[in-house]
């Protein structure tokens, strides 16, 4: 897919040859804070897609850090994250939103507008709303909201994958009124070719319509598999040799019951309603297809469902 | 695994020499009664494991007969089931569970103390009272009620798969009360030696208490994916860009949506209670999670299905 365009800095001259504020290597120097599983997955994949520029990593916890370092998804570790995204073109913060929202805070007045922050937040709403505030002015630091649609049940740099990010979706919650400076708009597009380079697709998206449609995709297949996880431990948790009676279908429906509550928590607290509106929804599904086990009700139930798996 | 017992006539031969009604080869024909994917996988396995004898199918539609017979699971075409069953030794019944038990009735009178009838039906109340009523005394036919905890989300017999009950657990609702012909209690030991033989762990399980548990680690994952499918299909149903945005948690959560209609019905018209109240359970732990998005209540879920996928 990728074939001819391995040589990324080529394609960064090409680039640079349509913006008269950038050189031939544009982004030189990308700082990753969080080296965790999207961290330490960004560092490697832009390693395989051929990106030469220098990678900084910090981690809250060391070990991560080291672990990335190892793998090789950063060249290597910072202890400032502030400092960190101050030496760098780009920052790329990858840690939970509420996590993310306060670095957006720290950084904004110590950034200068010819650097990017871009992030991988799960909501985008509060996300874009700092954004609008705090960055993307002719004078301050652009920053581009984004959220690759990867991740596995768990997480951690150990799991990196440079592959990750491959054949998904990487959903911007961009804003074409903001008026950023003229290399802050140029960064915003190498971002946005690299993102390509490492295999996903881009899709641009309104922030409360992603968080809307985050929240049925996503999200209530994620509390779903919590919910059928944590009443199926009552259940059966003292009698595990019934989770191999269940076989395929029980471990691919609780298979995202391992995801850690600490992610999921500022999911949960940033898009309240959303999540909130489609787990009613399901809660009502559940009860109509219950009260239908011996009526024709059923039958719609199911064809609706092959439907879905269908198109 | 199965390494040194691979011939499995030497298997049956010694089992023979234990029991003074059999011969060397004491399955000699079996009938399968359904060549849908199980039917089909069983006779696959069969052949895949050393059995050499005989293995005629039926197929309420001539293609599914035409395909097993084309794969090999099966060795020639009956047209009519009783008389496929009256010849043999062994009938395999591979259809829905009410389909199962109009077969056991017309079955029942027609075949003789030293033939065996089995069946791979997702519920086992219902077929297994059967089993007591018409058949397992010392004049009747013998009946093993079986339940291998395999399958996949579509049916079929090109799908078929001689690996499809390796590592699976193969559930028996049989009652150790039932007094068959010594004939007819060789034969179930013999079948118990063929299902292990196709990489299969047997559990032995009281058919109220199979119920109840398949409720839990089956039935209620189907109905989840089915009702978490159908509701998208609603939502988003017409726009198949956002199942790429899911995805592999989403194709996951909803990949037994695909499941058919026909073969649901039955269970879920033979195990009410049971999944009515496992649907009733998931519907108020939904609404649990739901009405606790923003409190230490969401930890207290995450962490309980964690444990669930940690054991």
């Amino acid at each position: 897919m990728l074939g001819a365009a391995k040589d990324l800095q080529l394609m960064l001259a090409a680039h640079a040859c349509r913006s008269a504020y950038t050189e031939a290597t544009m982004i030189q120097r990308i700082a990753i804070l969080g080296t965790g599983l999207l961290g330490a997955s960004a560092g490697l994949a832009l390693r395989s897609v051929g990106y030469r520029g220098s990678i900084i990593g910090f981690n809250r916890s060391a070990e991560g850090a080291n672990t990335a370092l190892r793998l090789g998804a950063i060249d290597s570790i910072a202890t400032d994250p502030l400092a960190a995204a101050r030496s760098c073109d780009v920052t790329l913060i990858c840690v939970p939103v509420y996590a993310t929202l306060d670095l957006m805070e720290q950084l904004a007045p110590i950034l200068a507008p010819h650097q990017l922050v871009t992030d991988v937040g799960s909501t985008k709403g509060q996300i874009t709303a700092a954004a609008a505030r705090l960055y993307n002015t002719p004078d301050r630091a652009a920053f581009l909201p984004g959220h690759p649609m990867a991740g596995k049940e768990r997480g951690g740099a150990e799991l990196g994958d440079a592959n990750l990010f491959r054949n998904a979706v990487w959903l911007f919650t961009d804003d074409p009124s903001w008026q950023r400076s003229a290399t802050g708009a140029a960064l915003v597009q190498c971002w946005r070719e690299l993102v390509a380079l490492m295999g996903s697709r881009a899709i641009d998206i309104d922030p409360a319509r992603h968080d809307e449609m985050v929240a049925w995709v996503s999200h209530l297949p994620q509390f779903t598999a919590t919910a059928l996880s944590s009443l199926l431990e009552e259940e059966i948790g003292g009698a595990p040799e019934l989770k191999d009676v269940g076989g395929r279908a029980l471990r691919e429906m609780t298979r995202l019951g391992a995801s850690p509550f600490s992610m999921w928590r500022d999911i949960a607290h940033t898009n309240t309603e959303p999540i909130e509106r489609a787990l009613l929804a399901l809660e009502q599904r559940l009860a109509h297809i219950r009260e239908n086990l011996r009526t024709q009700e059923l039958r719609t139930e199911f064809e609706r469902a092959n439907k879905f798996r269908r198109e």
